[in-house]
């Protein structure tokens, strides 16, 4: 299933957030897309395109949330969905449909993690500044740093370890659009927790290598030093409050 | 593609949880199946047997997390995921790539909402009890039964409102297992926030006319009434906490 479509990706213009996923896939192919809340209002697009396609009058398949992707007739939304449907496209997942689910399955796993680390900072209202629920972002913060992430990671590393196939990817013998996934989490979670990974780091020599390998395909390193990657900050999932991090 | 296999359902035996989306797809379609941790220990399966799976030294895909399903030689994890496997299998989705992919994007929706839901009585920690973060659950569930909950109802409303093909369901013009999801939820939300759904009610004239009619088809009537149908407690995703519904 070879790629043919041209892609339009709709997704926050400055933040990495979720529509991140989708950008590491689109350029470790080299495929062609727009990502259409970061062009201009005047050239038609730009964030008021995007809220226009969450309209039901317009779009009869609107999504709950960004990121959405328009590729030729369909528009899809749910991150995990979208790489569900670009895997195939952008020769980004093995053939077959055990390993298709397989990969969905991780790839499901890391949205349950990206859910946790925004609620990290926000665990009582998603709609309230962080300011507001500081007391509240300690003690799930806490309860993530010292208890669920390290879950998460033993799991990932176990499945790196016991893929037959492979030392250093997820799934098969070469790289999937989850691990492009699995190093944005290792990036995201390096800087919003920086002391935590420090400790953690040696616990996991397999996610350490992978972020690494990924950090290093000739198209993935081009992208990272483009400005086309929008950088950390503070009003993405991954968020650097040094107080969370102990 | 006909319901040829023999499914085993692995999830927790005394909540309805995420597990019961699948049950409820199983049950609609008739299909034969084992909720392997339901039963004894003595035959060989009971919790034990879910947790070994669980292990990657037995499974070479094991899950984060129950549910998971073995179908014949494959074993598939996550809710979402393995609702994608079943759907055509068991005749709950239409048959066309651009339907499935739509359908997908609408559980992961649902299961979204699932994770906020659960996150109304463990705002802070899911390892500790609700009565140790009981100042931060009255927060969050605040937030939820103003601003979320009414968020998400609006979305699934307007979808079935914007159906062509079906005054009734989410997608074409048959039942589909996210109408069974969709049911699901909005039982658990009656049980776990009758005021607030009492009050929302009249504004979703199209969801509770969907739990009504998934309710009274034949198959789910008679699970519904069956002992196989778990009842709802306060353990599951769904716990009713009055003095979290204002």
């Amino acid at each position: 299933m070879p790629d043919k479509l041209y892609y339009k990706l709709y997704y926050w213009p400055t933040i990495q957030g979720r529509g991140e996923f989708i950008r590491l896939a689109l350029e470790q192919a080299g495929a062609s897309y727009t990502d259409v809340a970061r062009r201009s209002e005047r050239s038609g697009m730009g964030v008021p395109a995007m809220l226009r396609l969450m309209e039901n009058t317009i779009n009869p398949l609107p999504s709950f949330a960004p990121p959405f992707l328009q590729a030729g007739d369909v528009c899809i939304g749910q991150t995990a969905n979208i790489l569900l449907f670009l895997g195939p496209r952008l020769n980004l997942v093995p053939e077959d449909e055990a390993s298709r689910l397989w990969a969905h399955q991780l790839q499901l796993t890391i949205a349950d993690l990206v859910t946790e680390v925004h609620d990290t900072h926000h665990p009582v209202a998603s709609g309230l500044y962080y300011k507001d629920q500081k007391p509240e972002a300690l003690l799930r913060a806490t309860d993530f740093t010292g208890a669920r992430l390290p879950k998460f990671l033993d799991y990932f590393e176990s499945i790196i370890t016991s893929n037959p196939h492979s030392d250093t990817y997820l799934i098969g013998d070469k790289l999937s659009y989850v691990d492009l996934s699995l190093f944005q989490i290792i990036a995201g979670l390096r800087y919003a927790f920086p002391k935590t990974m420090k400790r953690l780091s040696p616990t996991y020599p397999r996610l350490i290598a992978l972020h690494q390998q990924v950090a290093t395909q000739p198209r993935i390193a081009r992208y990272l030093a483009s400005s086309r990657r929008i950088a950390f900050n503070q009003q993405g999932i991954f968020r650097r409050y040094p107080e969370l991090d102990r």
